[in-house]
């Protein structure tokens, strides 16, 4: 198991219909250290891969972005914004992201002054189940005519479809964890075999 | 000046109405490198503090929040939560926060498990103008019974009332620029004098 895995293992809590609490150390309370680690971890499976800026969506996406953004040289962080109202003054780029959690669908928004055809971007995010979010990130990049040289997911639900519908589409999908199973009674969690993280 | 006093003298735009855009550098897009900085600053000024914990509130704290968090040993970040509805079950602080940018009220809340009277805070925010927000996070340290040991701010409007009453209640408060006052016609921007940074 690698660092995040154990974390998981030690720390989560699953709950039934496969819902993984992880707010102790991820996405309400943050662990940086944590996120230190996760950053080098990136750092090195996207080595070589120009990257100028990192691409995420609020609010849990924010923390893990920033800290892994200092591992890369001379990478801003831009974050895409819930809309408030829909903006049709062409000054955004703008998607829709259900949520699964709320049950409900989200404007995002990013400003067309901090993306454009010229950048190479990684994408990061805490979670990644059915994809949602990550296609309106996807969308945003395309908009912009950006290149995605890259995605960092800390949380991959391998049982469900986003990450296999990602990496059908051909992009660079590296996920830290990614779960295949987990029982809410036992609360056995089965991580997916992969490379050892180098860490 | 200071590092970020020159970022906002270089980069921010004044706007009718005493709005400064800083929307480059610092909450839409985020030069995590500047955070890097503004973490050894606080951490500077705050040198004894005994902090443990560091509490902001989502979308645009969480980066700060995170980049700070780096410079002090073994201090996780939580951040305030947009509620989508009030809890009233027992387990969340919740505070109201009114929004002075979209004239309205939101509740935040934060899960009674990661804040507890052993806590020692730093509250740290990317703006102050009437202080809103941090009075909700101080609410919520109260309610915790936590010990708000301090409060480090990005940029406070200096002509809003926010900073000088937090400060009346006696609250360590250090803003890393404070704007006395601006002036959209010309762009100009006049900061109050501190003491200069370690930089």
């Amino acid at each position: 198991m690698n660092f995040l895995e154990e974390r998981i293992q030690k720390d989560g809590v699953v709950k039934e219909g496969n819902v993984l609490k992880v707010d102790s150390f991820l996405n309400h309370q943050m662990d940086v250290k944590l996120f230190d680690e996760m950053g080098k971890e990136f750092a090195r499976r996207f080595e070589g891969c120009p990257i100028n800026k990192i691409l995420t969506i609020e609010a849990s996406g924010i923390g893990i972005a920033s800290v892994v953004a200092l591992h890369f040289d001379n990478a801003p962080v831009v974050f895409a914004k819930k809309a408030k109202s829909i903006n049709l003054d062409g000054e955004m780029y703008t998607a829709e992201v259900e949520s699964f959690t709320h049950k409900n669908t989200n404007h995002v928004i990013v400003s067309k002054k901090f993306l454009s055809k010229d950048d190479h971007i990684l994408i990061i995010d805490d979670f990644l189940a059915n994809g949602c979010a990550l296609q309106g990130l996807i969308g945003i990049a395309n908009q912009a005519g950006a290149t995605v040289e890259g995605i960092g997911i800390a949380i991959e639900k391998g049982f469900q479809q986003g990450g296999r519908m990602i990496r059908n589409l051909g992009y660079k999908l590296e996920s830290l964890a990614i779960i295949d199973a987990m029982d809410a009674s036992t609360g056995k969690i089965t991580f997916r075999e992969q490379q050892a993280a180098h860490h």
